[in-house]
């Protein structure tokens, strides 16, 4: 049962480690209660990778293979397996994302398993980190032009989502207007409690549940929702955001009012759920992935991650690089741990890593003084509030809104005016709880206004406002007010803005690729939710639910890009996943609403770096028509796995296969961005980046190079001219960067942007000098 | 600004005398207020009739002549007016709704006024008193059959509504789908404070506004709203109710969720506002009526009452006279004085008197308890609360929930279980100022569920359902319970139900008629609303708004009755007011949706009898076609007018005209209900009713008679049978009663339903015996 209690029903909006920690908690309570009727040997899940090329003759099929090595673990006249961990069991066996499987081992039966021909690796079983419509045209999406149209919306387009499955009665899955299923469509939609695979439809095409992990590591619990249905809501948000169908008057408690639809809102959804309220492990999230690319996924959209892994022990890193192979975009969340530098999960050089911004529309409250006088104020109170002509409270006494037993004795019918204190957190909670017709709090709380949540009938206004309210609250018994609320402004400035909390670069699991990607809307974004929950409140005591809700994260920017990769493989089914990423990437837009570069809101509204932000916020109708990409093959990555310093095993766990070549390991990927990175060690760096660039423009095309070098740097660009005389033709270039150690471990950063002769098109790309942080 | 009190706002749900107390408090306040920069000659404003046979030829019109006369009563060097009744002036002028005008005097100058020739009569101005979208449904209109399509939805139909304004920007005053206004419309938008005349359009076709009357009443009174728009909601509401148009996904909050639409969808409104928040006078009403019929209106709504008053005080009575002569039929509200008897007004025998009833509708939450048991309850509680697997509270300390103390110290994160005290509203108010997380209530308390208001998030059980709840409740801290808000059951049995608060007859203007006629939905009803005010609560301190409230009062049920009034006319143009109202009389529906006689709510559930409904719930598509019809011409009006205790000119007050001839005076009115009354000088009366019934059927018809005396009464009926060979063919019967005096001063009912051979057809007409009440 949630607790009642305003802040925390605003944390709970975003899908943070507080979450994630109560999980575990949960998890450790399990435990604890199961040991009680363990058997004496320790067993606990593994992920093993195995290679293929040893699987011996005689088994036909992968999982053959992997049945019968756990069978060789199991000692003679040991019962099968009683899910309690009595004997070694075999829990997925991967084909598609990986080789491999995993097991409930003890540590002697990981160590006998080891030495097994075709062992390639093996690690322990992992939680996973859980990272919302007004965004398509925040984004300039629209019916007349541009992706939309050439995309057909997306129809032809199928996006796996791996995430808490999905709230099927919702009306944005819906399949009105939607034609016959793409026919190459492999995946099924599986029947489980609660969830009969009659719920799915012409947009609901699949939908599966992954739970041995759990299981696994939890033997004897009871899933309480054993089907692909969601019970946290997030799966339903997210997959609706990428292609829910068109849903007319929808808002939340009146904000945020219009038609819902996803980004690209002819696309199909198949939900592949792997986080149960029992668990979020590793192994599940790679049989989902598994499962999709098996199927026949065109997208796969991910919103969580793992972090502090390397890439060779990180399921998604593995299994979107066998969805990379098969021209799968792989599109993921880069997380909510920001602002601190190097906080980044999903950092993986094959996967789009998004990280999230703020959108420009703001939630209003109109007051009107009696003077006359309007200031409008933020608010996201879920109700028709009346508030009209109602006297203002505003002494010293009372308006600090500190103290519960000094407001228990102010007069009630009334609006009390809060003054700044720093604590907007606590004045809306101690006001939360008392009987005040209204109140009006003064602050520029970041978060607030990124989280949303006010649950007392209140509006915040700015510092620069409030002296217009309090010098007239100050003429004392005469002075009254009225608030109009459920307002919602469009066209807010400026936006987008990096979100105070989405996880910056550099990657901890590789530095060497600058990310995040891009950027998408991914604060207070309205979409699908489920109904067993509450996502608003009233007073101390009213929980609300909803259809529909906002929440922030980067688990909702990761969706708009997901969406936006959806048509650009709609429009362009020829297109890899790299240069789907490089389309995104090259045409984002580094500027705000004001045409300023966009800022930071966790960094004190200073201009964002690409750390923060990537390439800058996705810009759809752009990305249809790049002019130039770069490209990468499967060799490519593996030529950048050979100069890590990762062993044959570790490689074999990500390729699965033997057949590609560590004859040109190379740290110079041909990506659409690059980062130079400095330590302690030496004052002074040089680094040279060969980049390769695909005319995807019809015809003979002439590209000019224009630098933006990083404070602190000179760059140089060579060639500075690239002549394309037709489509599909490939130039290189070199770029190379002096730089300094910045002693204070700032992050500078600059741009080189190839423009077209008749200024069609411009290709930029983002260079970061950055800080070397101690990677996985 | 309202008081923050969840009875009082359950309580302003019903226009009741508490609104009216508060205007007659706020006038005395006003009257004190000017009473010290008043001069010396107390003047006041009266309503004076006219001969219009006594206009000297001179004058060329009534207004003319009634300006000359309070000239020739204003000293020669008196300045014309100064706004503060320092000489006589002028109010109004009536030449439609009466003969006369209205005007501030003095009483020697009134004294003054009486010997001019032309004077009939005069009397003080009163202050009058104010008495909706499943409804259609309910009463069986559809756009397959019947009196929807028959009628084109009204299309030709004018409505005036007499009433306190309308919000003319709410959805349902939208004309899309309405053609060009039908061109006898005399009337006109006029602009005025905030209200500009482009407002109105082919639905909303007039407005105007009327307050002289409050000017004369208080002189230099600031009116607020100068102009025809609301702002108290009320008139929005009524006109809505009887012609609003389609308005979809309309609801309370959640509950009676649908598409809005009047009873009348395609008719047009005019508004006549005559009700301000300064004060509602007769005189206004007067002028309102006055102009609408000038103006053209088919049919009058007015959803308010004089009380107290004889029929030639009463201006509603004068007006309505005027109208009926007209061919416009008006519907009257009976009043919110029930359930005694002879608190009626508007018993205007030549006007459509309609009581309240309830609707086959009930707003629910649904408990469902740890056990798995599911117990549907009522509230209204005006959020999507979500309360799931919250713990119960059931104990004897806290479980009277009669001691704010106590439940101070209870747990509030859990569902508090009140026992059945017989105090609900007071249970009510104390949880809502506490902060449990939802409530169960036991009552079956009539007043809440025909008035609604909730404003904690409770439900209320039925003492039969309350064994399973507390039984369960009792197993203590291991219980739990989840309640799901914001359900609307249709098809609630039985109904409708007579509304308690509906006024009964006798009415006291005029005993001999029985009244009310007919009963229509009037308890909770949804119909469109202002933004100013506030129509729901949660908590002791957060007050909401909506676009559409639901209602309860007469007031709600006149217009309904008046929409099908309009119905009928747009298929009958031919139909004379009298006609309009006895085919709604002789088809109304006397048994609920159980088939039993209708119950009346305000006696215990018994037996209603036709002093609380009249001939019963209208019912619109028999009302198309009544076979028969009692018809009644302006004279025999005046017949009933000359057989009352009535002087000449109190008689011409009324009929304006001495064209009308007193010469066959007959208490004996061609109406289709019956009254015996007694009193307590004898035990056995016999009295004999003359009726004429008119075929309106197409060809030959007959009818045999079928009695249901009245208890303790013997009826016959002669000619048993009536025999027509064409329609419009005339035949006459005559009905004596003979009856004794009940000594318990209980009413008795019957009815006489004459039956068309072919079973096509039954007419049927109450019959009541009834005490005498004193008249006015």
């Amino acid at each position: 049962m949630p607790k009642a209690n305003s802040w925390l029903s605003k944390k709970k909006k975003m899908w943070s480690d507080n979450k994630v920690t109560h999980l575990y908690l949960l998890l450790v309570c399990f435990m604890f209660a199961l040991h009680a009727n363990s058997v004496s040997v320790e067993r606990s899940t593994y992920i093993i990778h195995t290679d293929i090329s040893s699987m011996p003759k005689t088994f036909t099929s992968l999982q053959q293979w992997h049945s019968s090595i756990i069978d060789s673990l199991r000692p003679t006249n040991t019962p099968f397996s009683d899910g309690h961990h009595s004997s070694p069991a075999l829990a997925y066996s991967y084909e598609n994302a990986a080789h491999g499987f995993s097991a409930i081992l003890s540590q002697q039966e990981l160590e006998t398993l080891k030495k097994f021909p075709g062992f390639v690796s093996a690690y322990s079983d992992k939680n996973v980190t859980l990272d919302t419509t007004h965004t398509p045209e925040f984004l300039s999406l629209n019916v007349v032009s541009g992706l939309w149209p050439a995309s057909n919306y997306g129809e032809d387009v199928i996006v796996g989502i791996i995430d808490t499955g999905v709230w099927p009665e919702s009306d944005s899955y819906k399949d009105y207007g939607m034609k016959a299923i793409p026919a190459r469509w492999k995946g099924t939609c599986e029947s489980g409690q609660e969830f009969d695979s009659s719920l799915c439809n012409l947009k609901l095409i699949g939908a599966r549940y992954f739970n041995k992990g759990i299981v696994a590591a939890n033997p004897g619990v009871n899933i309480s929702m054993n089907s692909a249905r969601d019970t946290q809501g997030h799966g339903t948000h997210t997959s609706s955001t990428v292609a829910g169908n068109y849903v007319s008057d929808v808002s939340f408690f009146g904000y945020a009012k219009g038609t819902a639809r996803g980004l690209a809102p002819r696309a199909r959804l198949a939900m592949y759920k792997v986080i149960f309220d029992e668990g979020r492990y590793a192994s599940d999230v790679l049989a989902g992935m598994d499962q999709a690319i098996a199927d026949g996924v065109n997208v796969i959209s991910i919103s969580m991650g793992f972090d502090g892994v390397p890439l060779y022990e990180d399921p998604i890193a593995v299994a979107s690089f066998a969805a990379m192979e098969k021209g799968v975009v792989v599109s993921s969340s880069a997380g909510n741990a920001g602002p601190p530098l190097g906080t980044l999960h999903n950092g993986i050089p094959w996967v789009l890593t998004v990280a999230a911004g703020t959108i420009d529309r703001s939630f209003a409250g109109t007051i009107t003084l009696g003077n006359g006088q309007t200031i409008v104020g933020w608010t996201m109170f879920p109700a028709s509030a009346f508030v009209e002509n109602v006297p203002l409270v505003y002494n010293k006494i009372y308006s600090a809104c500190n103290s519960s037993k000094l407001l228990s004795e102010a007069p009630t019918d009334a609006i009390i005016v809060c003054e700044e204190t720093g604590f907007l957190e606590d004045q809306l909670n101690l006001i939360s709880a008392s009987n005040f017709r209204g109140a009006i709090f003064v602050s520029k709380d970041t978060e607030l206004f990124e989280l949303g949540g006010v649950s007392c009938p209140g509006v915040v206004i700015s510092p620069e406002d409030a002296p217009a309210v309090l010098n007239y609250a100050k003429i004392g018994n005469r002075s009254f007010a009225s608030i109009k609320f459920q307002q919602t402004v469009l066209g807010t400035k400026p936006a987008p803005a990096v979100a105070f909390y989405t996880s910056r670069g550099p990657s901890p699991s590789y530095p060497g690729i600058l990310k995040p990607d891009v950027m998408a809307p991914g604060s207070l974004v309205l979409a699908a939710w489920f109904p067993h929950d509450y996502t608003a409140q009233i007073g101390s005591n009213v929980l609300l639910s909803s259809d529909y809700t906002m929440i922030s994260g980067t688990s909702m920017a990761c969706p708009h890009a997901s969406g936006v990769a959806a048509l650009l493989k709609g429009a362009h089914p020829e297109w890899s996943a790299a240069a789907i990423r490089s389309a995104m990437m090259t045409t984002a837009n580094p500027l705000d609403n004001t045409l300023n570069p966009i800022r930071d809101n966790g960094l004190n509204f200073t201009i964002a770096s690409p750390l923060a932000m990537g390439a800058g916020q996705v810009d759809p109708n752009r990305a249809l028509d790049p002019g130039l990409i770069y490209d990468a093959t499967p060799q490519d990555y593996v030529n950048l796995l050979c100069a890590m310093n990762f062993t044959k095993n570790q490689i074999l766990a990500i390729t699965r296969s033997n057949s590609y070549s560590c004859s040109s390991p190379s740290a110079d990927l041909n990506y659409p961005s690059f980062i130079a990175l400095y330590n302690n060690e030496t004052a002074s760096y040089v680094q040279t980046f060969n980049r390769t660039v695909t005319n995807v423009a019809e015809g003979a095309a002439t590209y000019k190079a224009t630098v933006t070098a990083p404070k602190g740097s000179t760059v140089v660009v060579s060639p500075e001219k690239l002549v394309f005389e037709k489509k599909y033709e490939k130039q290189s270039y070199t770029l190379t960067i002096k730089y300094t150690k910045d002693d204070e471990e700032n992050v500078s950063f600059g741009a080189l942007v190839w423009i077209e002769e008749s200024g069609k098109f411009t290709v930029r790309s983002p260079i970061a000098v950055s800080p070397f942080l101690t990677s996985v």
